[in-house]
């Protein structure tokens, strides 16, 4: 079977095809997963230049990624009711982290690295590893949840209850942030979103964002966010930037509210005074575990949300979809259809 | 100014129009509240035939209230920066229940039973006695709240997050029926709703239902929710009946479901061997804290929810409004217009 | 080697040993342990006597169970940092149930019926399956644990923070009961314990209660519970009894206070009006999950406690210690070793 | 009556002793306390020099107050059965946040400044605004706990449980450390704290720390604190300190942790790299609610927990008791006995 690969990680171009023979038998509680999609994630770029620690020699990219179950060990039926043959499932992202809050005997064991990734035609995983997709969604659509609708999911509601009437900030169009429009409105809060272009916060406001801001007329940003919010601030800011932003998101909540700290794209800030001031309270955000996953698909399935995909490409085109994604242009995910 | 009262506690019919003074001047931290509505529900009743114990001599009727600031002791606006002269305000139901989980030391002094209710012509409370009403609301919508939607508010997301695509079951169309199907909405849950005919479950599903069932038609009602949830049960249930309704009620809930047990007003159960064998978290419901209530704003406001009122009454007829109360024929609240 | 099962399900009398060959192979993901350790709870009586419904032909009973991890299969090593060779470790009661709030989809999978129990020299299992034990118990004492002790656990702290100074009332002492002393006592908590002899009473009182009660001599033991506690109530009460205590139980705890319902061992109560009337949240327990296991160690770790053990059996006498169970006269666990 | 205050901010030279007349006739809600204790933080040294920003002319200085309820106005007692005449209390630090998560709302009305402090031989306030104290303690006593104590409460278990068995390290020997060296072990954790001399460490020992770290000989600390958890760091920091602590204080927190930050003596960091790439839950603490202070006093009761007291002023020494406060010399809280 195909998989893709690195052994020199040097970025994406020392990804290459390679053809191995396909897993071997079923050992008992395992199922095989006949691989139809994957997506890309940001990490999946700072993997591949060994910019995430040593991983493994010849590692398998992409941490995304959902497919058929073909076969299963017979004890699994038994077992384990979530799955069964036939069924549309995703991979979750770190395999043994099922429910509570992280703990640090979970390990940073992430598919994608070290773990193999989904950019492989078939494989065979324990079945506590799959979690069913919602039904309305396509194998494309399923395999863009696993890292960007968890991550936004456990970012709104993972620490507190977010209520009705709760507003919530995000910036920009990628795949954590268009979830997370899509994702608050379910939960009846009002979302403000913030891109670069009038044609980006079209696209945001249509998705269901209550207020937009463009942050490349409004540079001071913040400004604008707080004269939306009657000068409080937001009770939830989703930080998606790093360096040039987390300040100004900051200055944007409100006091006593709090900041979701997904991604840090643009490196570390330099000036921490607000940090101190803001009487904010900060929560680190690691993905998510396999129940957040679970309760994600509740409520995609009965509220028939399906995600936003800007482009998908071929499974050769794995590196042609990287290179995309780090021009930070796209609007939703970017997906691989196999 | 006008009051309603009752000495004899023998029923609505022991209820009658006093004169009495307008309450004198503003001590520091209190506020003046020229009354322009309330609402019944159907403790009032209880309150006034005396089974809820002994209450006061003269005790003037009903929890609900709403009004305008009219005047404010002149430190009250460097205490609390919640009201101000002039806003449009409802007044709490327990005065000392602020925040938090309720404890025994807050006792059980309730607005209209054993502490004066809100059937007079103007009041005088101490400013954290009073929430300010959503903007979009009148004097009769806000004067529908602090019982009945912080009720419904409280039994929905009091003890646990409501996430969305969590099924809720609610019987019934009185005051707090309504909210909760409104009010479940907005948290992005499933909602089925029962009623007694055909008319007012179509009337539930325009109120946004998701599924209605007629319990006149299906008298074991437990197996038709079952139906409607792929045979697991609901996650959460209002429970609003008492011995005619909990064992089926029990039974429509998931295991590890939980039970919001609101009112018994048909009395205790018989037998309950389904409420040990159901494993359900069960939940009593206390009305809510001003906590509750100012969270419960926010989403009204947001969403620019309107409580459905059945009819509306004048002053005067506080009486009649309490009959009707009686008849359970409503479908939503049942106000007075000062 | 030599296990315990039973075909007819006739009770304790219909248990035999059996002769079986060692489990085979390890499949990926999976352990071997060398068992030297179970106790027996309980439901392993209902279980044997078919009480608890229809459980595979020929089940080995016990849930409870402690050994020596002796063989791993080589990808576990990189999978789970959480167990490694040579560990002592128990099993846990429901192999799925890893972490947050119990759910249908986890199913009732419980060892000892309908999944096999540990009365067997030799077990395979997933690796996920085990929880490593404190360093300062023997086999016999962590075998104590699965059930009892997190059962404890789970009722302390499982729906809310247990905080210092709460007060906790436990009847009897057997296992779960002598677990819900030691425990309360590391969360700072105010213990109420009961029991039918001054020398049980005793006991309890040397194990940490702060109070006691014999409820031989104190038949209204609600009455001294609400004596003990300023009229007021207890905050917790773990309920163990069932029809003849539940109605005391509740009268027991503070308005506003929580029950733990953990077993109905004397059946289902014959009125329920105090249920209704107490204002009390009541929350089934299920055992726990995974990661209450593992709280649940760092605490006896740190406190270096060590479960209470009433007799110890060999393994050939299983049936000889389920009757002993019977007797209930047993103070803390009754336990085998291999 | 005496009072302590200042017009013209410039730090502890500027604060005077002045004669006014009693507070007047109590209003309706109101109660009379004849003030009997104060204590000092670290807050009262930068309000009299300005750096808090500008309070009313004339401020009366201090957070902290006890005394005894001379008089109540006679409606009191039917509202409020927490406090009654004779009563021992203490004075909340922000009288408007009874229960709850600190919202916006509530402002910043701090007594000591805004609002008039605890320097006043009379004060006359709402009911609401009163705790209790534990019977076993001094008006001395029980004017150390209102700012320090809550805040040691809060930071251990505001925003999580606090499970028997976790780790907390705190830092120094003031008021808000030792109290989260007294609580935390009522919790049944494992506390490791910090202190410059061997001397104060041996203090800290025997106050009940399970480990201590002299930082002046262990500069770098982090490396000490994952020394004594096995490698892993501590569960939960309470970081007293600011710019020179921060970064070790993260270092120090496991994965996954949580650092409360409560103070910022030494200013603002430079450098905040560790902030971001150390996954800790970072809680900006704000003293806390009546509600957490009324189980704090539960807590303290049961327990029967003193606090440490370093040093008692008399009324007129008050800026000896704020320059010793400066040096940072005292081990506990520093009072004031009227």
């Amino acid at each position: 079977m195909k998989i893709f690969r690195t052994f020199e990680f040097t970025g994406v171009e020392s990804l290459f095809v390679d053809e191995v023979s396909n897993p071997g038998p079923l050992a008992r509680g395992q199922v095989r997963v006949a691989m139809r999609a994957a997506s890309v994630n940001y990490r999946d770029l700072l993997a591949v230049t060994g910019q995430l620690g040593k991983f493994p020699e010849g590692l398998i990219p992409c941490s995304d990624g959902a497919g058929e179950i073909i076969e299963m060990a017979p004890d699994v039926g038994s077992l384990d009711a979530r799955v069964k043959l036939g069924d549309k499932v995703a991979l979750t992202y770190n395999p043994h982290w099922i429910g509570g809050p992280w703990r640090p005997e979970l390990g940073a064991k992430a598919r994608g690295g070290p773990l193999p990734g989904t950019m492989q035609r078939e494989m065979v995983v324990h079945h506590s590893e799959l979690v069913k997709l919602p039904s309305h969604l396509s194998f494309v659509e399923g395999a863009c949840l696993p890292v960007a609708a968890v991550t936004a999911w456990h970012a709104l509601c993972g620490s507190a209850a977010l209520l009705p009437g709760t507003t919530v900030l995000v910036q920009g169009g990628g795949g954590v942030a268009t979830f997370v429009v899509q994702l608050a409105k379910l939960f009846g809060a009002r979302v403000i979103a913030m891109s670069s272009t009038d044609e980006r916060c079209r696209r945001l406001k249509k998705l269901g964002a209550d207020g937009v801001i463009n942050y490349s007329l409004h540079t001071n940003w913040q400004e604008e966010v707080k004269r939306l919010t009657g000068g409080v601030g937001v009770d939830l800011t989703v930080e998606l930037g790093g360096a040039k932003t987390l300040d100004k998101a900051l200055a944007s909540t409100r006091l006593g509210g709090r900041l979701a700290l997904v991604g840090l794209i643009t490196g570390w800030p330099n000036q921490t005074e607000s940090l101190f001031s803001s009487s904010v309270d900060i929560t680190p955000i690691r993905v998510g575990s396999r129940d957040d996953f679970e309760a994600l698909n509740r409520a995609l399935e009965f509220h028939r949300v399906v995600p936003v995909i800007d482009s998908t490409f071929a499974f050769d085109e794995l590196p042609k979809a990287l290179e995309y994604l780090k021009t930070g242009r796209q609007f939703g995910k970017i997906a691989i259809e196999f």
